[in-house]
């Protein structure tokens, strides 16, 4: 069975989710961050050489990394359920927006650097742009589709929600303004398999364990 | 015919590699950057909403992302050339792989903006450590594998050179003490697919109808 190694306020919350949307069981072991550092603790960072969230472990495979995860899981153990096909018309879609969290990661990470210092600087009207951009097409984009992909969940969906929902609570940017992502956020969060992976392992989630 | 829009210095000379390792006909259109401002032209950022290298165009299809043009290419042009399929034992190493030049990518950008200002900050700390791990785990990786994945070239290869070779130039991490790293890249360096996508579309390229 897999198990997935939660650090608390991660990007792990995604693994549960999925785990709960295919109905697939699991094992939830759960990671305080240091009270003082917000840092992962000695045990969390011992499971992976890099020590990101998430990670997993199945049998004698350690796997890091949210896109990596999310494949793996359903190829292996839900017959591709979630991903789209080569064959398919929605394959280059698919490919596109599953790495779409990526870029507003790493906006956010250079927003975060940043800081209020570098406001007016040459890279900070790069990141502005690349901000503004990115969540502007997420918005048209959602404005005739349900889902980020097609009519139907699919693992980019997976991925994008705590972009979405989680950075604002850490200075990332708002939802303000894009009535389309706004509208997306709450349509995704009403579905039960979400409502029960954020009870058990989103931002204000606690260890059950503690 | 597949088109790369390449912008020059920029991550789409990834794809022009791949079309050469794949052996695939493509047209190669250059675009400039600004001389003052470093950005790209009206005529780029007309081709995508949200006007980051690489573009592709296929017929009607415009695409962007280094993964997912890798991915499509691969798939649709090359049989899965390149590729891991999902019952391969390497296929959680590839998926792994994959990802690993957007982690390079998001700690460059977390550092460049940050500058000096804010290098003994919180975040300056975490952002090191992500650094130090990330180029750590790749070496170590490196000291027991020719590539990426396996005993042969992947598209986990295509991507990650950019970030190896084009990041040093812009003030990223240098390989200085790296040796597994160096010697990887110098070994895929001396492809002569490789080598001829860097005379054509690498850092150095000039654009043939400047």
């Amino acid at each position: 069975m897999i198990t997935i190694h939660h650090l608390g306020v991660s990007q792990s919350d995604r693994i549960v989710w999925l785990m709960e949307e295919l109905g697939l069981p699991y094992k939830l072991t759960w990671y305080d961050r240091d009270p003082k550092t917000g840092g992962a603790p000695k045990e969390y960072l011992a499971l992976h050489p890099t020590a990101t969230a998430p990670v997993i472990t199945d049998g004698d495979l350690v796997l890091t990394d949210s896109n990596a995860i999310v494949e793996y899981i359903c190829q292996r153990y839900a017959q591709g359920k979630l991903c789209i096909a080569p064959d398919s018309a929605l394959y280059p879609d698919y490919l596109y927006w599953m790495q779409y969290h990526n870029h507003l990661l790493s906006v956010f990470f250079g927003k975060s650097g940043l800081g209020e210092a570098g406001a007016e600087s040459g890279f900070a009207k790069i990141l502005q742009r690349r901000e503004d951009s990115y969540y502007q097409h997420l918005n048209n984009h959602l404005a005739a589709s349900d889902f980020l992909v097609g009519n139907e969940l699919t693992c980019a969906d997976i991925l994008i929600m705590f972009d979405l929902t989680t950075f604002p609570l850490f200075g990332g940017k708002t939802l303000e303004g894009l009535d389309h992502v706004q509208a997306y956020v709450e349509r995704v969060s009403a579905r039960p398999a979400y409502q029960k992976a954020m009870a058990l392992a989103g931002p204000s989630a606690k260890n059950p364990n503690a």
